[in-house]
Formats: structure tokens, sequence, C-alpha cells
């Protein structure tokens, strides 16, 4: 580890003001948390009508903060839904590299009734704990930067930062960001960017830092198996007929070999497999499978062989059959062959997969098998999303790497989500790559009662913002 | 053709009082129209409570009609629901042969509005047709047994039949004969008798007139693989973890085999194949697959290899999927491993085959299947209804066939029922071997609005009637 963390930096180069961005960051712990109690205590809960006006009020707040900041040019951005707030500073350079950092200044619901110890908009410290709605999801970790460029600032002696360092925060994400995309295409000029700081994931614990390299993509479908024009009596056609449900049956079993790989001819054609150093990194992770299995509720692990069970989650496309449904399904029996059969299946796709080539797969691999007399019909929910992945071996990934190992005083590893965001969307309408920086934690409880941040290391994740803007601002602009 | 029905009358026998029977009958048609019709007018719905007044007003009627026709004995029977009726009228021979008819007067409900043409509990003669809710199902089908009792008396002259002649009709059939089973152990005694004449089927055709010599028996279950504690998201878990979806969708694909035969370990160890006799009088009828389609409302007919769509629903055993359910079943997708997952099967049993053995095939079969990590249940809705079929060897088919081609004047040919009802119950509990001698048709509308019955075929079912008792009553007592 200590050869590590010599390499990490090492790879820092000349300038050596890290106790003078930590030096500020740490003076300025008392200013940080009292701005974002404030903004914490504005319920900006995006997924009720309610609170609406809440939304608007912590765009405009985060608005006015970002200009006490610094930043020359901040906007509220409107959508069709609500609101996101745009900010900008340039660079000395106009040369320098362009970072757009994405995050989200909407929450989840919450209610004391749901569980609280506290009034979730009402934060209170605890030693090195906030408690609150959004202080982890993902206020905190928005706000860390607005304090990483000052100690940038003051650490330099700059007036501007090494980047030209521009936010998005939107304000509708805890509600599946609908109008995002379509904000995107449309700022897409001002949203141009060499590297996207993602800071709306978690770390592998606080004392094993790490940041998320990927995110697996998913398409999901619904699957119609239609038979007789009515259910029928099964003492007068049952075996003789073909039975809808049967042959659900047989294409659920059949998405999936003896080894727990996807049956779907296709399915694995284009997948990037992971590189040997980060299945190595994956392996260094201290995994505790058995704890794994509590959070999972199940008594077994099982999936695809030759993978370890991260592995199956973060860098492995599934199918799961997420529901099924046919006949009679009260109380009782009811000796009928069903007239139909359905089932809702969602596949996660690794990088490589497009969702629309998947979706062809799956059309083709459901109408090979479906029986003569049955009729089958497969519905996908839409496009599909793919997957995103930071390239290990790229300059923005060893940049961020390299700036938190500084921050955090150790190695850093990778880990990966196995859902998906909208941060796919960001990579795919921006075209330039995703970093995650991100110092939130799994037992951080966001979208449960008694959501709460460690507030070291919302500090530490001021720290590593801070580095990494200055080394990217040292690199050649890659955009 | 011919030489079939030459070889009928020659089995006749010595007697030829064929005339005579046929005449009587044909002779009272007036009488017997007009009793069934005051029957029928008496709605007695046992599934409706508020009819309930009327299922015993019913089996008081049918108590003084067979007084009125002679019986010696006539009771109405109470059970913990509705009446039954029984009689007896003893042959002078006290050796000759005990036959118990069965047959129930309860009916299915009916109301103009379910698209009548006619007030169904205000019976109506159109030429050969009696309109009315119970006339084939089972009134009409009961009352030919009064009529035939009297035919023989004067044909023969005698004074008494010439077997000893118990009739029980019950009175809750149409829901289900819930008291039945206790009835029948209550007076096992005054029911034993060495033949039971069930006339609540239905022949292949007016012109195809038919004995059913078997019913398919039935056990049923609800299978249950539950896995995580709780819905799991499938963008951290999926992959990872078995989902009990699948675990019942394998199940249930592993059913069947690719040849269509059940594939549940020692399902067929106890099956008794049809003897090639049975399957040439099967192919001799007269089947129109496509209408049978059409009736299905299926577009192909499937099943198990080697065998034909009669036979498939006749004299196979089958397993069915009823139903089935897990995880998300409403509108749009929701990513979850599903923490549980159901299915409802049920298998039609054939003779040889006991239910309480295929259950423990098929917990056998799921327990073996279900993968680590999950748990099966399996919960059978009842101890299973074994199966039951006439020996059409046996003496009692023979005299009932014979009985049946003397009336109908063309040779009678052998069907099966796919389902099951009470009769299964009646061969265990009493004993004695079963023969179905019923003049309905499939196109009488028995459970549906303008239920409806031949009254010529009525009268052939009289005749059969009275030349079986007949018959019966030439050959020694089998009990």
């Amino acid at each position: 580890m200590a050869a590590v963390i010599r390499r990490g930096v090492g790879r820092l180069g000349r300038k050596r003001s890290g106790m003078d961005v930590r030096g500020y960051v740490e003076g300025h712990r008392g200013d940080f948390v009292a701005a974002l109690k404030e903004w914490v205590a504005i319920p900006s809960v995006s997924a009720d009508p309610e609170h609406h006006g809440d939304v608007r009020r912590s765009a405009e707040w985060l608005r006015d903060h970002l200009a006490a900041t610094g930043f020359p040019t901040v906007e509220v951005w409107e959508t069709d839904g609500l609101p996101a707030v745009f900010a900008e500073w340039p660079a000395e350079d106009p040369d320098a590299p362009v970072v757009l950092v994405y995050g989200h200044h909407d929450v989840q619901p919450a209610r004391v009734a749901d569980g609280w110890d506290t009034e979730p908009f009402a934060p209170e410290e605890r030693g090195d704990r906030l408690v609150g709605r959004g202080t982890s999801d993902d206020k905190g970790q928005v706000l860390f930067h607005a304090l990483a460029v000052r100690a940038g600032l003051a650490a330099s002696g700059r007036s501007a930062p090494p980047v030209t360092l521009r936010m998005l925060i939107e304000g509708e994400e805890e509600s599946g960001s609908p109008h995002f995309p379509a904000l995107l295409e449309r700022h897409r000029d001002r949203l141009a960017c060499d590297v996207v700081v993602i800071s709306d994931t978690t770390m592998w614990a606080a004392d094993t830092p790490s940041m998320c390299v990927g995110m697996r993509g998913l398409t999901d479908c619904e699957i119609t198996v239609t038979g007789p024009e009515t259910d029928v009596h099964s003492g007068s056609f049952g075996g003789a007929i073909p039975n809808p449900a049967r042959a659900v049956a047989d294409l659920l079993a059949g998405l999936h070999d003896d080894a727990g790989r996807v049956a779907v001819p296709g399915f694995y054609d284009d997948v990037a497999e992971i590189s040997e150093e980060e299945r190595a990194l994956i392996a260094k992770l201290p995994f505790d499978e058995a704890e794994w299995l509590r959070t999972a509720g199940s008594p077994a692990a099982s999936g695809e062989a030759g993978y370890s069970t991260l592995e199956r989650v973060w860098v492995r496309p599934t199918a799961e059959i997420n529901g099924m449904w046919s006949g009679h399904t009260g109380a009782g029996a009811k000796t009928i062959v069903p007239r139909s059969a359905h089932a809702k299946v969602s596949f996660r796709l690794v990088p490589g997969q497009e969702p629309a080539r998947i979706q062809e797969c799956v059309r083709a691999f459901v109408a090979d098998r479906v029986p003569a007399g049955l009729h089958a019909d497969v519905v996908f929910g839409g496009p599909g999303v793919r997957a995103c992945a930071s390239d290990i071996g790229s300059e923005a990934v060893r940049s961020a790497r390299s700036a938190m190992e500084r921050a955090f005083g150790t190695e850093v590893l990778f880990t990966r989500e196995g859902g998906s965001g909208p941060e796919a969307d960001i990579a795919d309408i921006l075209g330039a790559p995703l970093v995650f920086v991100a110092v939130g934690l799994d037992e951080d409880r966001i979208h449960a009662p008694n959501e709460k941040v460690e507030i070291p290391l919302l500090l530490k994740g001021a720290e590593s913002a801070a580095y990494l803007w200055e080394r990217l601002g040292r690199a050649p602009r890659t955009g």
C-alpha cells in the first residue's frame, strides 16, 4: 500500500500545494457546514408537487451561493419541469481543459413519520456527521466543489481556476430526470467539455476510498404470449392445445444456460471484457460476501460461472425476470388452460452492448421459440440505456484517482455500480468521458430515513476536486 | 354398420319384448314431458341460497313422483347442505343384481338476463325439444328412469323390476357435491350395489350414440418458491443471487419433455394403457379436429407425441399450468429480483394413477430442482380425485352397450370425459363398477343460456334403461 501511495503522490508532479488546499478546506469547515445546513433546510422534493416551490428556492439558493463563491456566470435554467442551475468560471488560459461537474439539488421525500430521529429538513450536526435529507445525496457533494474552487484559488494565489469549470446541477434527478436529456441537447454548446465529473456516487468505505468507473445499462421488456381466445377448461382441452403459460415458462427458463450465462443468441457478441488490471483491483476490495448476502436478504449467491459476485453485479450483463403472470392467481384451484401469459424481463448491459441490438436479439429469441398455435409479442419499455464506463487507463481517470489519493493519503480502488442513472445520457449527449469523484457512503442512508453525511469526507471531496482541477489544468486539452 | 347392428340385436338374447317397451315409452311421451315440465319449473339452484327452498321442493316433487311411479321406498335424505332423494324398488328375486342409479336434481343458475330466449324455469316445447334449465342436466335424465321402470313392468307383465333398483339423486352436484361423500359413507349399507348407473354425461351426437367409459382424475397444487426476504434491486443484486421467478420458470418448463410427455419422474409408472380395442373405437368416432379447435378457440393442437387429440384429452394424463405470478405485474418496469414466485399446476390423472403417489412424485420433482438459496413449497388442494373408468370388457358395460344399441338401433361407441365429477367418489366409496347410460348432447347448452334436451333421446334413454334392467336381471349377481 505504501508503495502505491508513494506512486500516487509521485504523479502529482511539480507543484506541492497540497497542504495549502487542505489548510484552506479545513479552516473553512464551519462556513461550509453552515452553508450546507442552510441549503438542506430547503425541502427541494422534486417528487412532491407541494414542494416544487422549494425546488425553485433551492435552485435560487445555489445560484446565489455559486455567485458568492465567485463564478462569473450563474444561471437558473428552466426546463419543462423543475429548474437546473448552470455556473461557469473560465480559466485564465483559454486553452485550458473544460470540466463539467454534474450533480442535483433536488432530494428524496422525507417525513418524520417515515422513521426519522430528527426533522429531515432541520439538519443537525452530531460530531462529524450532518444528519438531514440531501446532506449526502446530493447537496453535500455539490457544495464541496464550491469549497474546492475557493481552496484552489487560495492555495495558488490565482484569480481563476486552472480549468474552465462548468457546473450543471439538475432539479429532477430523484424523479427520473425526465427533462434532463432535452436540457443537455438544448445547451449542448454551453456544456461542451473535455471531461464530466460526477459527484453522486459512493465510495467503498470511509477507510477505503474508491472511484466508481462504470454503471451498467438497461433495457426492459414485457413478453406476452396468447393462445386460446378465452381461458378454456383443462379437462376438455388440457394436454391437447398449447398452453401460453408453459410457453412463457419455456422462454424464461431458456434465458440462461447451465453455466448461468444468458442464452439469448448474440447477447454477448459486443461485450467489452474488463481488463485483468480492473479485475485485480476489484478482487482487492475487502468484500464481505456474507454481509452482502445479509443486505440482499438472500441465503446464497449464484450467477454466471467464472465471475465473482462483485463482477456479476458490476461488469457482467444479465437477464432478470422482474415479474410474470398468467391465468388463475387467486385462492383455490381453477382448472384452465389460460388464454395468455406475461413476463417482464430486464437486461443489465455492459460497455459494448447497444440496447437496440440487444432488443433485436431478444425479439429473435422469442420469435424462434414460441410454439405453433401461440402468438408472442415483445414490447420494450423504451430505447434502453447504454452502460457507461470510465477508461481506467485514461488521463481523466488517472488524474482523478491521483487527486483522491492525494486527498485521502491512501490507495484509491475502483468500483462500479450495478444500476444506471442519467449519467449515461450525459456521456452520450455531450460525448465526453465521465469520472466519478464522490465521497458518499452506502451507509449514508440516502433515500431512507436518517440520511447523513460524514463532514470529513466532504472536506476530502473538496480537496480531491481542487487537486483534480490543478492536475487537469496542467494537462494538454484533449477535446 | 348394418353388420354391427345385427350383431347388437343378436346379443339381446331370448326374450323379444323390445317393441313392448318402446311402445309403452312412446305412448307415454305426453305424460313424461308434462311431468318433466312440472319438475323443471322448480328453480332448484343449489348455488343460490335464495333458491334453497326450491331445492327442497324439487326433492319433494321427485319423492312424490317416484312414489307414484311405484317405488315402495322413497325418502328425502338430509345432508349438512341440501337434500338428496333415495328410492328403492326390490326385485322379486332376492338374488337379483342391485343397480344404483345416480343423478342430481339441483340445477345451474339461470336468469333471462344471461341471454335466455325463454324464461328458464318456464319450460317450453319446441317440436322435439324441451327448453329450460335442467331439462338435460340432469332432471330429464333422472326422470327417464321412472318411465323405464314402468315400461319394463308393462312389457313384462311383472309387478317388480328384474333388478333391485335403487336411486340416489343428490341436490348439490352443481355446487361441487360438498356433502356427497359423507352421505355415501353414512348410507353405505343401503346403497350397496352391483353396478352404478350414471345418467349425467353426454353422447357423441344424436346420430352417434355413445357411452362414456371413463373420466380423468385430478390433483392440483400451488408451488411457491421464495428467495430474498424482500424484492431487491436488480441493479444491485441482479445476476448474483438466485431469482425465484427463474426457478419457477425452470420448474414449469421442466414439467414436459420435448415429446410433450410429463417429465416428473415416476408420473407414468402406474398408468394403465388403454386397450387397442378402445383406441380403435375412439378412432372410429367422427371427430372433426378443425371444429374442436374452433370450440377451443386455439389455432393449433399440440400434446403428447404418439396420441390423437381425443386420446390426449380422454386417456392420457397431463400436467397443466393453470396460473403463475411473481414480482411486478403492473404497468411499466420495476427492476427487481422478486422475493417469491408462484404457480398453480394441475395434473389430470388416468386409471392406475393414485393421486397420493403423484403428489409424492411432484414434491420430489420440485425438491430436486430448486436451486440453493431458494425455498420451495408445494401445497396440494386436497387428496385429489382418482380417475374412473368402466372396463369395456365387463358384463356391466357390455350389457349397457347392448341395451343402448337395442334402443337406438345402431352401434354404440365409447367416449370418455377429460374432467371429473363426484362419480369417482361413488365408485371409490361403494366399491361398485360404474356404467354411464346417458343421452345428453354437448349441444344441449348445459350450464349456459337456452339449455334444452331432445325429447326423443330421453325416450331412447328410458328404453335403454328398461333393456338394461331386463338384461342385468338375467345375469347372475356378481356383488
